[in-house]
């Protein structure tokens, strides 16, 4: 299906700024720095985080300036988590390129998501919302926590599903989250509102994660811009695996590939997937986490920012990528 | 001379609360999180930043209460700074103690970087002072250019004096400038007197960095808690260095050891500084910024405090560690 979400042509607009006003923080440091932010930048990416952002100030009254500082910054805290990320998971390739440590060094990597995540706090210190850096600095220990829990429970072909879960709230739902209520916020948006935004974004985002990790087991590497699998090298647990290990009622074809460095064991373990409806069941799941996020949002006005998000939902566990 | 700095029993006794608040702030996250972070901090530190927040907030009427968060954050963004610079040296050990990452793995050690860092934003942006993020993510952004330009020129025996010293700025000196600033503006400070406070702590944090590197060649290695000779062995130009270089008239003996990784070479490199009069030279560069640094405040009341910056500037450049 989708391989753009269905956003309105206003905020496909405004994206567009935002996109130029990420391409001018980023080439603000001296040398080696403004290279690898840009090239992460050149790179691209979906933008969803700031497109919720712009989407939840439509629920209000603010204009594109008072959001801008909103949306700016939780791409670059995303960005940030993901240089530092792929650091920690050694992974080469991001969006079809090479990840910002491969091409550069550790050390260029490392200085990067130091730099987006300062650029992050320094422009939304500057937004007229005073809670916007506290909202976003819990945000951004989430997801440190988050990649934490991650690393901690590698290769744990045993992992239980609460811990998955619970992992992925922290790691990536908490920033869509943070995207939706930061823009409510600048928005004024009325408590209520601002809160079933939120929860909107919290829901979506597990809906994101759990889809993201079932593409890792069952997309294809071309459209995907890195290789599949790259979860089964890491020795990430992931729920399409857990539901394969309860369909197979065995465990060891994924022991002998969680974690492990090599090809062959991996098309194995994604061949057993494959034979099984673990991918469906997980699909599903996330089906079931769009329809809590939809609900989050019955009595949301306007009606056709409702239709929009619920839009947005079908389009995340309907993407290639 | 002294091991610690002259401070009085009231400010000694608030730098006790700062380190309880700091542990607080340790013991927060889950797991190795907190492990790593408990052992970090318990390897102590000057506590020399948060120590310029109280200092210059006795120049107007802060409580502590005002001036615990920025005593904390700029301790924090010091902690997060130091555990990602250890893995991008990869220094094996800091006060005497292995670094994070070399006790707990890279993985944690970035980890543990990004947690103390936003952090350090979670607890400014509560603080009462709503300038605190923007003035901390500015220098946040410094201390990650500042680290990178030494990368950048790491090796280079022919570096700059002015290269060197605009670096020493960006990574040391802009955090002393922002504790002063920060607890002057907490305090309600006027304008001029924050700006001399500010100016006394930009001076100061130049005079530290070069006195630390001068007992990087010239200290002792069980005082300083770490090796001598690291910034050799990490291929760091010291202004140390420089006038060495000049002195002897001749750069050779450097270039075969900056950067390389045999203690022989950098035994022999220290030696040949040693017979030269480059450390005290670079005392004497650090004595300058000290007097400049208390020539910025000589208009500054209450006097006490004059007095007392001043001996903090002594202090600084007669420590051993």
């Amino acid at each position: 299906m989708a391989s753009t979400y269905p956003i309105s042509k206003a905020i496909r607009r405004d994206l567009g700024k935002v996109e130029e006003g990420l391409k001018r923080l980023a080439a603000e440091p001296d040398g080696v720095l403004a290279d690898a932010c840009g090239s992460t930048l050149a790179a691209g990416g979906k933008r969803l985080r700031p497109a919720l952002v712009l989407l939840a100030g439509t629920a209000g009254s603010a204009t594109l300036a008072e959001l801008m500082p909103h949306c700016l910054a939780v791409e670059l805290i995303h960005m940030a988590s993901l240089v530092h990320d792929d650091i920690l998971d050694d992974a080469p390739m991001r969006r079809g390129r090479p990840s910002v440590h491969a091409e550069w060094g550790v050390t260029v990597g490392i200085a990067v998501g130091d730099y987006l995540f300062s650029k992050a706090f320094e422009v939304a210190a500057a937004a007229e919302l005073p809670s916007a850096p506290s909202i976003l600095a819990k945000t951004s220990v989430d997801l440190t926590e988050g990649e934490l829990m991650q690393r901690r429970a590698a290769c744990r072909a045993d992992l239980a599903r609460t811990e998955y879960l619970a992992r992925i709230e922290k790691k990536t739902a908490s920033l869509f989250e943070t995207a939706c209520r930061l823009g409510a916020l600048a928005s004024a948006v009325p408590g209520p509102a601002a809160d079933a935004l939120a929860g909107y974004g919290l829901n979506l985002g597990m809906a994101f994660q759990i889809y993201d990790d079932v593409l890792d087991v069952a997309g294809e590497s071309d459209v995907l811009g890195k290789a599949v699998g790259a979860d089964l090298r890491d020795g990430t647990m992931t729920l399409p695996m857990m539901f394969a290990v309860e369909e197979t009622g065995a465990v060891d074809w994924l022991r002998g590939a969680l974690g492990v460095d090599s090809p062959g064991a991996v098309a194995d373990a994604l061949a057993v997937i494959d034979r099984t409806s673990a991918a469906q069941r997980a699909k599903d799941v996330a089906r079931d986490y769009v329809e809590s996020a939809v609900g989050r949002i019955a009595d949301l006005e306007p009606r056709g920012l409702r239709a929009t998000l619920r839009d947005v939902g079908n389009y995340v566990i309907q993407r290639y990528h």
